[in-house]
């Protein structure tokens, strides 16, 4: 349905792409997949990921110029690590018309919308905060994929003074790559996150920093296996996105980051005086709601390909 | 080559597998693929294993009694839990003529080679440590694959008592079954897998059951995606296995949670203080190494699919 009207008249005629790497990248992909813009102009601070967003159709041109680059943008999309937001946010305030939509696709959100509520002033309601649930361990405008959305959420947390308008305009963008659009409060946006995505990271990047310093780092490596390899994935992810999300999401992230601190200091206590009906209750449990929560998930999946929204 | 010497005669006439799940049951199709043994006799705490197991070609025959089981083996393979492994080679002692050879896939080995010389006596000689390093999510009969150890290290952790031609046999074995042999002693291993196999069990363990625990867990599963899938198989594993190893491998597993715990109180002091540099040096080192460390292993898959041993 959507796609017969975007055959008759894009629902873009021009979007700014700031930010080409693997997620502002994989955006701007998968609306061209459907015919759903003209034409995409990027901006970005290494002129050489521009120049391959460019070769690989990412991009349809480039520039350094935000006056002229926003003027008659329908919607600008901010897709850089998230303590960027706030400059480009002020960057872009006084060329930005009425009928352009701002958005952004960072991880974290309590913070944006903060940074966006203080640039912006009274534009700040075509603001459209948004976090596309999605992510490979490769970055930049090569990892880019026009399928990396289908069937992933996207978690709009737009607040009470955003345009309706605005809000249903993003979505509509998103669901054309072919994504589920949730919607959550800022604040509980970052908590979620904090728990589920920004501690893993932390804990994966510690893991393999803690191995990489000890002097007989080699060998260790040398027999880690399948297990380590999926453990530590989110470990190759990029270091400048990693540290402005947790920094941006400090406080949750903390609060996470300590109470499990203080399940693993329990689980160690277990080990320590060898109670191994402890451990193994732990483990049971853990593996049981993995196995649930697998279960759903794939039960989700298959239903949204039955062809639900 | 090995391939067509067994096409003559196999390896083994009789091998007893003690545990018939994924890891025993995976050895077992692995040798009767290249035809390397006539006969395979199983073992295992739970009868419906053993029918499952034989229903699904992993064993010849099943059985209760030890002795009668034991006595014409060539080879004896022990893949159960390892805190069963002394219990059961108490079991096999009487009955064991001295050209049979007892080997293991205990994830741990110091505390195996332990009950061993303790369980086997003046026969610890014929007993050759071993740990393949290969695994699924999954466990039982169901999960067991002909391939699964093809292209995986099995490490060989025999000590000054163990006889070469035994230690030789095994070895064979490992290698019909596409593996790549690599000696370490029981401790080395121990130390090594500690590092990058049993941490990662544990912290995986407790990041899901921390998060099983809290009153929104709903809400955070719903939001888990890949990162969390990847970052959590492990967590999936056999609670009983990883007890075992976790209470087996106890002092070197306590050494590596309490080096991690240390770097992770360092990671979350730079946070509380708001140190970019220092939270993305952790990250960038932890990138690097994981990157090197994929790279290398990358490297060493396509050798040896190029036709190394």
């Amino acid at each position: 349905m959507e796609n017969q009207a975007t055959q008759a008249r894009p629902l873009f005629n021009k979007i700014v792409l700031i930010g080409v790497g693997l997620i502002g990248g994989s955006f701007a992909l998968s609306l061209k997949k459907v015919r759903a813009v003209e034409h995409i102009v990027g901006l970005d601070r290494h002129l050489a990921s521009l120049e391959s967003a460019k070769k690989l159709g990412i991009i349809d041109s480039l520039s350094d110029d935000m006056a002229t680059a926003v003027a008659d943008a329908d919607l600008i999309v901010i897709a850089t690590p998230v303590a960027q937001t706030g400059k480009i946010l002020q960057a872009i305030y006084p060329y930005l018309q009425a009928r352009t939509i701002v958005t952004d696709a960072g991880s974290t959100k309590a913070d944006v919308v903060a940074a966006a509520r203080d640039s912006l002033k009274e534009k700040f309601k075509q603001f459209v905060p948004a976090h596309p649930i999605a992510g490979r361990e490769k970055n930049g405008p090569d990892a880019a994929l026009a399928d990396l959305y289908v069937g992933k959420k996207v978690v709009i947390t737009s607040v009470a003074e955003s345009l309706p308008a605005a809000v249903g305009v993003v979505a509509q963008a998103w669901k054309m790559c072919g994504a589920i659009i949730h919607y959550l409060s800022p604040q509980e946006h970052d908590q979620v996150f904090a728990s589920v995505s920004h501690l893993p990271h932390l804990l994966a990047y510690t893991l393999v920093a803690d191995i990489a310093a000890k002097p007989h780092a080699d060998r260790l490596f040398q027999y880690a296996a399948s297990g380590f390899r999926d453990f530590t994935r989110i470990a190759g992810s990029s270091p400048e996105m990693w540290r402005d999300i947790s920094l941006a999401n400090r406080e949750a992230l903390l609060q996470e980051l300590d109470s499990y601190t203080e399940q693993l200091s329990k689980l160690r206590q277990s080990l320590v005086i060898g109670d191994a009906q402890a451990l193994e209750l732990i483990f049971r449990r853990a593996q049981e709601a993995r196995l649930n929560w697998i279960t759903a998930i794939e039960a989700a999946e298959a239903q949204s390909k039955d062809g639900g929204d």
